[in-house]
């Protein structure tokens, strides 16, 4: 078989599993999921063995140590993958949920039932946790998932995919809910993204190359977990103190993150006391300031911004900051700069916040509060495949339920259409 | 300014007046739907005479005489798009509901607020209704809207689209939440298909050539009202009066549609009772039949089948009749052939229908009870734009509350990552 056939073989058997996977219990789901950590823990050799392959062959074409360090697993890391898995089997099943009924006057009832999506392409870059963290979401919410992995971790994500496959047969569910496209062959993702009468959705976990690549050849909806180009907004009547707490964290905290502040905007009449005591603190934690002509005059270390600057998802101790005259300033450049993901307001004024809450068109919007907790976790809804910025289907952390969708279920006793 | 610069500026001032759209009151939306009623009334001269040139090179060109009347606008159809406002005016006005909230541990309140998605273009063929009924739901919803009708309702659409951007203006709308593209390029279309920055999500109306075209060329995420190749299932167990009832409903009432049925799946234990009824009343809607082999036995009047027509969307007094085993085979069946739009099963045993809810794949399931009344109005949801059959964002009617989506909002009192 060449790999087209390779993959369409495999997407075709996904779809098939998907259907079983449709019907199986939560117990079900729930045993497997146990059976994937068990074999974990019990193959650990095997997976630093193989996972070293990948680390050796990473350090022959000189891949930088913070890449190697994300793709490398240990016994710590191994540990995180389990407990990944125990979480999520704790997490409710939202698969077969009814989440509203009505009854017509012609006596039908009209039901939304809650159901998996079907089979879910994740095509993900160097970490190799993604094949179990990715897995256990899809499988609990009763989806087939195929991954296709970067190919400087090919020998671990075809040792942990190869373990995964084995655990869920044994635990009653078709080996097929989860495979690993075991090529390096870049053509392969070119044919996955064709095969939408296969899978229902795509999600690319990667840079900017990976998600302009599926943007320009996918034929199946994509949903996309973009760049941060988040913000705060200190607005003229607000508490100082916490303004610059919220900032500073928002910045500084891990700014390698999506929802990171890449700019803080300033309202003009509070600029003079804010300004000094934000940049004290902004200094302490090494972040290097940007501003804009007139933040300049308050500023004692900023280099001035230009305005590519406001476009630019840094993920490094590195701040824009811009003075604004009025709220609408604010919302506007947000609109327009930021990349709709997640984006504060700090305000001790109600309508300033109301207007904010509406008018900001970002998947999460935070009124007097860090932008860094935008997160499946810290929203409560548990694990997650990551945070959507767009509009369809899903704003915000990609999560459980958001694996699923609703189709309606209409509960008769004979009704025709007159 | 060419083509490329007009559709972009056009896209750039929808989303402009989007912004504003999202925090304009429902009253005065409302009041804005009133006024193009009220225009729609005044202008019915116009509107003829502008049809008429439509009507006219119509003739020319010698398109059929269905592709005419879908074409032509009377008195009765100006009646129809004023009703049609007005039922959208009675409707509820989703954007800014709070949907669900929950303190989390840290007293930070996290909420979902129902947003319109921003941007909404529309690319449709023939009936210039769509101008009407399009952009009275994406503007109580809060959209913008951009038109892209066929160019054989070119004079049609503008003459529409043109009072209906005074109608909202002289209500204080801003006139771009409305535009139509004025051309007949075919290239125009291809550059709204790339516009991600500006608009949120395409919708095509119409024929197959249409939606292939906007499935390969869209760089904006696409919500398909595809085919409907939908399927009733008698069961062995049923009401046989019911199941003759509803499924010649279900193909016979208005076969045109894509909610009506192209294939019936009979199980075996019933056939020889089924077939004959159900046979009598086709025949006497004036349904012409074609048979699986098995099914060729009791029906006097069936053409053999072949495998090929299972796929097929009549749209017309022709239907598929064949045999099944078990409702596995039927289900099967269903997911294989089907189009994920409308399918039913007929019968008086819980098991099955509770196994059929769960286990086909489709946007709306019914038990006991005529695919056709798949519809936004039999559902209780209003005006719909169409029915959708992928599964991402919405599956079935695509009413008021499907023009928006739900982000997060969330409200502190000073809360960091720690």
């Amino acid at each position: 078989m060449d790999i087209i056939e390779q993959v369409t073989e495999m997407a075709k058997r996904a779809k098939a599993a998907s259907y079983i996977l449709m019907n199986i219990s939560t117990d079900l789901k729930n045993g497997a999921l146990r059976a994937v950590a068990a074999s974990l823990d019990k193959n650990r050799g095997e997976i630093k063995r193989r996972n070293a392959l990948d680390i050796e062959n990473g350090r022959k074409k000189n891949l930088t140590a913070a890449f190697l360090d994300r793709l490398m697993l240990d016994d710590s890391r191994i540990d995180a993958m389990i407990k990944s898995l125990n979480d999520v089997i704790a997490l409710p099943d939202p698969a077969g949920e009814i989440t509203s009924s009505v009854k017509r006057p012609n006596g039908m009832e009209v039901l939304k039932m809650r159901m998996p999506l079907g089979v879910v392409g994740i095509i993900f870059e160097s970490r190799p946790n993604v094949c179990v963290e990715a897995s256990s979401l899809t499988l609990k919410s009763g989806n087939s998932v195929i991954l296709r992995g970067g190919s400087d971790a090919f020998n671990s994500n075809t040792c942990l995919g190869g373990l995964i496959r084995e655990a869920i047969a044994s635990a009653g569910l078709p080996a097929d809910a989860v495979s690993v496209v075991a090529t390096t062959d870049r053509e392969a993702v070119g044919e996955m993204l064709k095969l939408k009468q296969y899978i229902d959705v795509i999600i690319p976990r990667g840079g900017k190359g990976l998600v302009d690549f599926v943007a320009e050849n996918s034929r199946i909806p994509v949903i996309y977990h973009d760049a941060g180009v988040c913000h705060t907004y200190v607005d003229a009547d607000c508490d100082i103190a916490m303004a610059v707490r919220v900032s500073v964290n928002a910045k500084a905290q891990r700014p390698s993150t999506c929802n990171s502040m890449e700019t803080l905007l300033v309202n003009a009449a509070i600029a003079e006391k804010f300004l000094p005591a934000v940049e004290a603190e902004l200094l302490k934690a090494k972040v290097s300031i940007k501003a804009d002509e007139s933040a300049m005059k308050y500023l004692k270390s900023a280099a001035p911004a230009v305005e590519e600057d406001f476009y630019r998802e840094y993920n490094d101790y590195i701040l824009n900051i811009k003075i604004v005259g009025t709220i609408d300033a604010a919302i506007a450049h947000i609109n327009k700069y930021g990349s709709h993901h997640s984006d504060a307001i700090i305000t001790s004024d109600a309508l300033a916040a109301a207007r904010f809450e509406k008018e900001v068109d970002s998947a999460a919007v935070f009124v007097n509060a860090s932008t860094r907790l935008h997160d499946g976790f810290e929203f409560g809804l548990g694990a997650e495949m990551g945070i959507s910025n767009q509009k369809l289907h899903v704003r915000g952390p990609m999560a459980l339920k958001e694996l699923t969708s609703e189709k309606y279920v209409v509960r008769g006793s004979g009704q025709i259409r007159g």
